[in-house]
């Protein structure tokens, strides 16, 4: 099920103990993790990423936990089955969050998940949420998610409140999941950014542009602020006359 | 007509079977999508470029459609020609909006065309959308586009509707393109910049100013509330005599 | 007591001088330097950095003063007691702010000590210096201090007035820290953040963390703007029926 | 006079025909321009560099015009006299604005001059620019300009109208270098800043922390607005004792 990100390159991290396809999902996922680090969404050890490494019975390659995501070794990933049990791998306990990929991939047919942690997904999940999600529409990005044509679409991103509590927490992913069955992403409040697709290329790509459209929506209260405040001093420059141009 | 960027090397990607004029023009694509997508303007899989590999009859070489623009390799590209057929390459698809980058280089003597997609280009295009464009004018950095000699030229960005009717597109910009024959670029509402040069290098200057520009004016009403809204305490630091500085 | 930041690999610069240990630590401060750099949070020559190289005398490695973190050499770091005083290395002068370095690992079980200066630490420790720190509760990213298990944590970081007497900043230092025990950082007014950690890599994820946290207090005033400026606009989005999501 | 940036390297582009210290300024530059390029600071061909090469008689090394300043090469240099005229180079012509580097480097003791064009220097210089100037002070950054020592020091930073006339904007400059005797900066309005020091080293220490001061001050209000915007919710969290803290 797993495709490659076309050109990574990672070199000499090969682990002699992986199955070959599982070493190329661990080498894929060190650069995303420096690639993400590098634009600043997972400051600290935030985030976590996963690759499905098995469907039957199903197995998940996941980050361990509280690492710098920017400088992940192929031994920090842990092998675990649907119970969040370790199957394979030495390198300290599965992120907390283990049972959310768990969910996630039972629920949707993904090859991936990844989980970041900017300050604009952080910002909008705190302000919108006391609606429970909100509608993104109109920007050409949207069709950048699996399986959307127009700009046109809606899409609406769940937000769930955050809780310490992971059995409560997976609870509340797998109704947001049913309730919205198309949606391709969720927020945690104050937390950050859920995100999925077949493979791991299309769960970089949901990444890039849900981080996009969140920071587009929570900077587009400043420019319509602008819009008010300048309106007088950009009309003057308007008001020339736009003959000269035509 | 192509010219080169003087320094940029990108290591063994050269391509057996392109004509050298045409590997060198890809060599330098890949390493634009890499600096673009390090800036933050090509985030997802957005944006796409091309240069004039032909001009009688007209081909284009154009980036293949999906493909995230900072990692592409030199057989992502494909060479189409003037109804948008593809001529060489077998690397999916042109991008959708190739009939936009040929009906450019139709209007517009371009070597090169370049389709950003940043958060403020994306954010102004919205908001001054209803006004069918914006005029920018007093800045110093508008020198940088091709033939202006002043901070004092007022540049007119027209803003299209977004539009997923691809010869509907088309026929809008062909219409912005001869309403307006002195502009160096236009928006797509909500989706972001295009813009052309002469060179390569010409079309990657204009990117980065009308970036910048874009950035600004978006800011501009940031500072311009600040201004309102600390008046008071900065004027009080003001209000020392200046004539120590003296 | 000092662990290492797992993959990080500065080449060439061992120091035969040092000893193995010291001469680790300061490889990894050379690296962190780079990262911080680049994250601009220590521009021109702001910020200073220091690992506890010995306990019984009390020894710090620290940053030489007046030396851009991007680019440092072993070589530009000192070795100084608990007064200040040089007991190794010839590179100019420590930190004018070693004092406070020396204060924070006499108070705290810290191994390392980083100080970084970004514009968002600057500016909150500014707008809210008047209430002499701030609370900041409900982020998930508290979870990454140490000792903090959910994100309902609130953590003070108390903001001292600047000051540059500093034994009397000093003293103010010494203060904060024991009235607030449980503090991991504190803000110089205008000035920036200092933290620390048990390890060097406790302190890098500290700083990592309160920067992304500082910098989330600091927009989420923009984010408020927005919503009451844009309600409107964004309802009549909402106001569409969510049973087509279902 | 120069002093050279500690640990630039700058493989392979030492040049036959200049003198060893010329040869060391220039490679110098080149990565200062990489530098100020990954910051976006010299965005399309914005921005010029130079060092004074000769004092009797006068000999500045300064960029030539049109480049990007992210990939200089050494024979991207020219070296002009007093009058502006090429002594030595082939590339191009020099910088239109080579006659504010010259007016500068007779006004004061500087080795080197920078001019970079960051957003917010831009945004700042034209908010403030009807008051001809503005002061900043109570920054601890403040510290890094040649010869403060205290944050308390007020820097008086011009503002100058943008002119494409050169010899009258020349006079400008130096009417303000000769009527604030201290500055180190000024800017022209919607156009940049210059600055300079004594030697490289110290003009891109007093670019970087210029840059920081006039992004805090462009943003101040942002945070001004948010903290009368935010008060009453942030208020209920600091209500809570904070007796727990202590």
């Amino acid at each position: 099920m797993l495709k490659v990100l076309a050109v990574i390159k990672v070199p000499g991290c090969y682990h002699d103990r992986m199955p070959a396809a599982r070493a190329e999902a661990v080498r894929q996922l060190v650069e995303v993790g420096r690639r993400f680090d590098a634009r600043g969404w997972v400051l600290g050890t935030s985030g976590n990423f996963s690759v499905v490494s098995g469907r039957d019975p199903l197995r998940l390659t996941i980050t361990a936990s509280g690492l710098f995501k920017g400088q992940l070794t192929p031994d920090q990933f842990l092998e675990i089955d649907d119970g969040c049990a370790v199957v394979e791998g030495t390198s300290g306990k599965p992120s907390a969050e283990a049972q959310l990929h768990v969910e996630i991939v039972r629920l949707r047919p993904a090859g991936a998940v990844l989980h970041t942690h900017s300050i604009f997904s952080t910002l909008v999940s705190d302000i919108r949420g006391s609606d429970r999600g909100l509608h993104v529409t109109g920007y050409e990005m949207l069709k950048g998610l699996d399986g959307v044509t127009t700009h046109e679409h809606r899409e609406f991103i769940p937000i769930l409140e955050n809780d310490q509590n992971m059995p409560r927490l997976a609870a509340k992913v797998r109704e947001a999941l049913t309730t919205h069955p198309q949606c391709h992403a969720f927020l945690l409040r104050r937390h950050g950014l859920y995100t999925w697709g077949r493979t791991l290329m299309d769960a970089v790509r949901h990444v890039e542009i849900l981080e996009f459209l969140l920071e587009a929506v929570g900077r587009a209260g400043e420019v319509a602020i602008y819009r008010a405040a300048s309106t007088p001093r950009l009309s003057a420059l308007d008001a020339v006359d736009q003959a000269q141009e035509a």
